[in-house]
């Protein structure tokens, strides 16, 4: 008998329909043999839908008022699906982030989990009761709802899974598991049965998006083991955990992330500080820079880039305005049509070379490399993004990440993807 | 200065926009020198989809789970509300039921307040704050959410005021008051400045929908004067306290409602104790009989008739299959197109005659009287559906009621108002 917290997102819930989906998925797991706790996010597009009607009455709402709102959204979510398990003949009862004992520090919008107190929710297993959960949420010192951010729930959940000493912390949506790369780019992909936690920490910062980072950060810190599993099919997914028993393959997967922007200020005068002057003011103002270029200087007069999230760009270009005469630097140029393209495994540490295959590979397919960087277990490069597919296949096949069966469904290339994404958000 | 409580329900909140306006309202009592509380109803009809929703995944969802879905309306409306208050430049901050210490019994989907802790209200007034609170929630012993029936906004805005000791209670609707009778029906109707809780009472369970029963019995328990004012106009509305400075007419009001229907078993044997077989097997069948007519028998043989609320007739027309063989009566037929017809007034008790007046106008008027049940204070007729307008009419006028202007609005006849309500059940 295992002890399962099983998450499931918005898409899952999304309709009475999917949650009776749910509802039988969660008995089944009891029929086996096991315990098991639910945790659940918010009807489909509900949370968007709470913020639209904030947006309505206050350009910019009171944080506890608006945590306090988009509670809701799970609050109906988790009486709905104790309802459907209930109507299959099983006991079930709902539990605010409050009543399942997950209190924060007072961040509202993005509060930090700072205790777990599963009393309740274990007293409600002993007797029987299958418990549902809100994710999402929690209660600060003062008694007040805060809200984790988006895609707080997974975070919920592991942190659940680890006060309620769970075997599993079963993370349901409707992809399958970790892949080796976005088998809509690649159809080649492969489905990985394990993988550690750093390799899913850099994948996830590098721009695949199966999981939530913070609730694999937790979830490495406190020792849980995550199973990201699709709620459409009973196969096994992806294990995340410390140790694999996997052979170590040197590259365990590629992100790519078509989010990014790229500011490059031309004409800089070389002087000691300058660098320091740009990247502080961007600092101040909140721009999250991820890399940075800069040239090798031409009689005293060099270019500096770098790439932020596509979301910071109007605070990037309020900077670069303020700073370009302070630096006396000639200009400034936006190019958003790149993509980051990056090489994540722990084996990479004991096996040199990977770098130069990989700029070969891709100079063999005639695609430029914008800018590169790299970490003890990433490498990372910015290419057109335009070429995106491109980069991501042969870096797939020359690494050595092929399946040998094709992903079946249809077809998008990263640039279709990325324009689904960026009107979605 | 005066402290207020003011209740806005889901009409007044259903969108952003009337929001808004709620929020300018609330701003404009604090600028003319009050301080004020809100009380919100769910938006628009919120309510009746949190039901569908729980209807599509249970026929009989548990009512732990079905309060905690339904409280989620209020949660909602207060936050933005809130929102729109500070938008605005005023300090506001949400509460619910159980942040503003409205405790109750545990009895799930309708319970009765049992306890009224304003100590966060008070708190946050003196801090010079806005609140606004869920209307129609509270908590129960264990920490559960309960809820206190439909209209049970009105009954929190009540409970506050006595809590907070208010000046008065302002219940903001899309009525501009309490009129001696439906103007839409009759109008000549005339809105009362004031009308006592026990007029009040009367005329609600009569079928006047201003306001509900239970925030008007707990308003004369506890003495808090009401206000029913419109949400879209600042002409006074009708106050309802325990004494009025008014000289006391002889009838307050008309209600008529036409919900009821009427039953009538033919061919009862005229036998000791058939009519308390019939009627006990009703209560047991949970329906709520209303009057009762026996004719004078002849040849030991009877007809007996009972009205009931039409949601009543399913379990009605069950009973009656069922008792019929048992008390060897011959059939039974139900006249769903029956209205009843209500004069109100205290001050009836110390003026004989309203009856025999009563009779004698709707004879004059050729309105055919199917039953009578009388209170102290109240005498109601059973009319022909179509007959109800003109009845409320004549009475009406016969009464001295008429008002010497005539309301504007659209005239319904008071069977298209009840075909309208119907519709919307």
């Amino acid at each position: 008998m295992s002890l399962i917290v099983a998450k499931f997102g918005g898409t899952s819930v999304a309709s009475p329909e999917r949650i009776k989906n749910v509802a039988k998925r969660l008995v089944r797991i009891r029929q086996n043999g096991n315990q098991v706790v639910a945790v659940v996010s918010a009807m489909g597009k509900t949370t968007d839908e709470l913020v639209g009607l904030a947006a309505a009455l206050n350009d910019n709402p009171p944080s506890r008022e608006m945590d306090r709102l988009l509670s809701t959204g799970e609050q109906v979510s988790m009486t709905l699906l104790a309802m459907a398990i209930e109507a299959l003949g099983y006991k079930s009862m709902s539990f605010t982030g409050r009543q399942a004992g997950i209190m924060t520090d007072g961040t509202h919008n993005k509060a930090r989990i700072t205790k777990v107190d599963n009393e309740r929710i274990e007293a409600a297993l002993a007797a029987g009761v299958i418990p549902v959960i809100a994710g999402f949420q929690g209660i600060d010192a003062n008694g007040d709802i805060t809200t984790l951010g988006r895609g707080g729930s997974d975070t919920t959940a592991v942190a659940v899974a680890w006060g309620i000493n769970a075997d599993v912390c079963e993370i349901y949506s409707d992809v399958d598991g970790v892949y080796t790369t976005d088998p809509r780019v690649a159809p080649r992909a492969r489905k990985l049965d394990e993988i550690s936690y750093d390799d899913m920490l850099e994948l996830a910062s590098a721009g695949s998006g199966v999981l939530q980072s913070r609730a694999v950060e937790f979830a490495r810190k406190w020792n849980v083991v995550i199973h990201s599993r699709s709620a459409f099919s009973e196969a096994e997914g992806t294990y995340i955990k410390e140790e694999t028993d996997m052979e170590e393959a040197v590259i365990t997967g590629i992100a790519h992330d078509t989010s990014e922007v790229k500011v490059t200020i031309r004409g800089v005068p070389d002087n000691t500080g300058v660098a320091a002057k740009v990247f502080s003011a961007l600092a101040t103002n909140a721009v999250s820079v991820d890399m940075i270029i800069q040239n090798i200087s031409e009689d005293g007069i060099t270019d500096i880039s770098f790439t932020c999230p596509g979301a910071d760009l109007p605070r990037a270009t309020d900077t670069m305005e303020r700073i370009l005469p302070e630096i006396d630097a000639r200009e400034f140029v936006v190019d958003e049509d790149i993509a980051k393209v990056s090489l994540v495994g722990t084996g990479m540490k004991s096996s040199p070379g990977v770098a130069a295959r990989a700029f070969q590979t891709l100079g063999e397919n005639q695609i430029n490399i914008l800018a590169i960087s790299t970490s003890p277990i990433r490498l990372s490069v910015v290419v057109d993004a335009a070429q995106t597919t491109q980069a991501v296949r042969c870096l797939h096949t020359a690494f050595g990440l092929d399946s040998d069966s094709v992903f079946e469904e249809t077809q998008l290339s990263a640039e279709e993807i990325a324009a689904k994404m960026k009107k979605g958000r």
